[in-house]
C-alpha cells in the first residue's frame, strides 16, 4: 500500500472573513504504512459546509483547524485496507476523513457505517448526514414545533434549511422560508413544500412575514443572523423558540456587529433563543438518521445536490457557498 | 360601608419613558356598596415594581394599564367586609388591589391568603411576594443553577436580584453581583452573601467579571440589558443559561436601541437565553412561597425594605426606582 500517493488540500493561512481558494494549498505525499488499529479509506465524496468558515476562524470558535493541517471535512469513502477490528475492505464509511484522496484513520474518526444499499452514499453527507441530522435534532430538541404552529427558516433552500422546512411540514406546521433567488424560491415551493416563500433580497421582509405569519412566528430556525433576523424577531409569538444554528450573513464577529437589541422581545414574548451545535448531540445521531432514511424512502424528504468534480474544486467552494451560488448540498466528487 | 371615602391614584397619561408623578392623578370618591361575591379590602401596603414602567407603556407590552384606571399594584390589605364565600372580616390578603386606600374586589384579584402570623405582612410584597417568587421561579425553571457554577446577577441589591443571589448561594453556586453604589455593594457583601460584587458605574465591568468568573458565567440573571449585558455575554460558559427578567437600563424600546449582536455567542457557547414573566407561572407560586418562608425563618434569606408613608408617595416612586435611589423592596405604607 505504501506505493499509493495521496493528494491533500491543506490550510495555508487563516482567513479573516470568508475562506477562499487562496487560503488553501494542494500537497502530494506518500500514503503511510498502516499501523495497528488503523484503517485506510479512499474518499469518494467530500462535503463543503458553511461551518467551515468557523473552523478556519481564529476567534470565538469552538473547533479551529490548525494552519498546515489537511482541511477538516466529512467524507464518504471505502475501506481499502484495515488493521482495525470490525472494519473490512469494501466497507462504506462516513466520517472525518478530510479533503484528500486517502485517509489513514482510527475508528473514532468514523461518524457512521453506511450499511444501507438502497440509498445513494452521497446522501450521507447531506440529507442523511450532518445537514439532515442537524435539522432534525435542532428542530426536535430546541425548536419543539407543534402541529399548527408557524415555523420560519432563514436559509430555506439550503442543506439544513430545506430539511427543517420539510420536517416541520411533516409535523403539521405552517412553513415559511426565506431565500435569495427566484430559482431557490421555486425549489422551496415545488420541492421542499414551503407554504410561503420570501425572497429576502427583493421582498420587504417584515411586510411579507406579517402576511405569511398572521399568528406570529412560533419557531424561528435561524442560519443567518443579520437583517433577516431583525425582521423576524419582532414577529415572534408568545412562547416562541429561536434556534441559532448558523450566522451565515455576518462575515466577521470580531468585533461583533451592532443590531437591534432583542432582550425586550424575548421578555415580552417569553421567548427562548438557543445555540445549537450538532457535535453536542452525536449520541442521538443514529436514531435521527433512521428517521430521515424512512422519510427519503417514502418520498417525504426531498433534497438537491450541487456537485463539482475533482479535489481542486473544494478550495473555492466555501466562498461560493457564502456567495449563494449553490443550490442544494455542496459536494465534491473524487 | 357606603360612607367610606376612597382615595385613589389613577393613570393620568401614558409616559413615553419612565413614569413620573406627573403621569398620575389623585382622585377621591365614595366606596361603592358591596355586591354579591365582592370583598372590601383596606390596603396597608402598596408595592412599587420596575415592571410598572412596562404596564404603563404603549408598545410591545403584555399588560397595559388603561389611562384613567387606578394604577395596578400588588398590595397587602385586610378584609373590612365580605359578600364572598370563604372570606371574612380580618383576613389578611395579598393581591391586585391597586394604588388606593380601599378596593372592592372579587376573589380572582387575590394572589394569596396570608395565613402566617410569625412573619411581617409586608414581606408578602417583597421577599415572600412577586420579587422573591420571581427570583425563585426564574432561577429554578430557567436558570437551573448547579452547585459549583457561577451565577451573575445584574441588579444584585434589588428586590429580585438580592433573592437570586441568596438562592444561588444556598444551592452552592459562586455568586457575582453587579450594583451601582458603595452602599448597595456593602449590602450585597454583608447581607446578601455575594462572593464578588462589581460596581457597574465605577469598575471596568468586563475586567472585573473576568477576575470574578474564571470559569465563565454559567447563569446570567439579567434585570438590566444594556452595557452590563454587553460585558457579561462574551463571558458566558459553554451551556450557559441567560434569564431575561427585566430591562431596567433601557428607557425606551421604540425603536429598539442598538447593541452588539449576540447570535454568535449563543451559538458557540450553546447558550440559552429566555424571557421570564412570573404571571405565566402562578400555578407554582404557593410552593415557592413556602420554600422562601422557610429560608426567612431559618435566617438564610435576608431582605431590605425601603418604605415611604402615604398614598401620594407612590406617584413618584417608579421614577425613583429607575434612578437607583432605593435600597431594598420599595413599599408605600398607608
Amino acid at each position: 500500500m505504501s506505493k499509493l500517493t495521496n493528494e491533500c488540500i491543506r490550510v495555508a493561512s487563516r482567513p479573516s472573513g470568508i475562506p477562499a481558494a487562496e487560503h488553501f494549498r494542494r500537497t502530494s505525499e506518500a500514503v503511510p504504512e498502516l499501523g495497528p488499529g488503523k484503517i485506510l479509506v479512499q474518499n469518494q465524496w467530500l462535503s463543503i459546509e458553511p461551518a467551515m468558515r468557523g473552523w478556519l476562524a481564529d476567534a470565538n470558535n469552538y473547533a479551529s483547524v490548525p494552519v498546515g493541517d489537511v482541511m477538516r471535512s466529512l467524507c464518504v469513502g471505502t475501506v481499502v485496507d484495515s488493521a482495525a477490528d470490525g472494519y473490512n475492505k469494501g466497507d462504506r464509511l462516513m466520517g472525518w476523513f478530510g479533503w484528500q484522496h486517502y485517509a489513514v484513520i482510527t475508528p473514532d474518526a468514523i461518524v457512521q457505517n453506511i450499511s444501507t444499499t438502497d440509498l445513494e452514499p452521497s446522501l450521507y453527507l447531506g440529507v442523511l448526514g450532518l445537514n439532515g441530522v442537524t435539522a432534525a435534532t435542532a428542530l426536535d430538541k430546541l425548536g419543539q414545533p407543534q402541529a399548527g404552529e408557524t415555523v420560519v427558516v432563514s436559509t430555506a433552500a439550503g442543506g439544513v434549511g430545506s430539511c427543517v422546512g420539510q420536517l416541520a411540514k411533516a409535523l403539521g406546521c405552517r412553513t415559511v422560508g426565506l431565500t435569495s433567488t427566484p430559482e431557490k424560491a421555486e425549489a422551496c415551493k415545488t420541492q421542499f413544500g414551503y407554504d410561503h416563500v420570501i425572497n429576502y433580497k427583493t421582498d420587504d421582509i417584515a411586510a411579507a412575514l406579517k402576511d405569511a405569519c398572521p399568528d406570529g412566528v412560533h419557531v424561528y430556525f435561524d442560519n443567518t443572523s443579520g437583517r433577516i433576523s431583525d425582521a423576524v424577531m419582532p414577529q415572534l409569538a408568545i412562547g416562541a423558540r429561536v434556534v441559532i444554528c448558523g450566522t451565515a450573513s455576518i462575515s466577521s464577529w470580531d468585533p461583533a456587529p451592532m443590531g437591534p437589541r432583542i432582550e425586550r422581545i424575548l421578555l415580552t414574548r417569553r421567548a427562548r433563543m438557543q445555540g445549537f451545535i450538532q457535535f453536542d448531540h452525536m449520541d442521538t445521531y443514529p436514531s435521527y438518521v433512521r428517521q430521515l432514511e424512512d422519510m427519503v424512502r417514502t418520498g417525504k424528504l426531498h433534497h438537491r445536490e450541487h456537485i463539482t468534480d475533482g479535489l481542486d474544486t473544494a478550495m473555492g467552494a466555501i466562498q461560493e457557498l457564502y456567495q449563494g451560488q449553490n443550490l442544494g448540498k455542496r459536494l465534491v466528487r473524487l
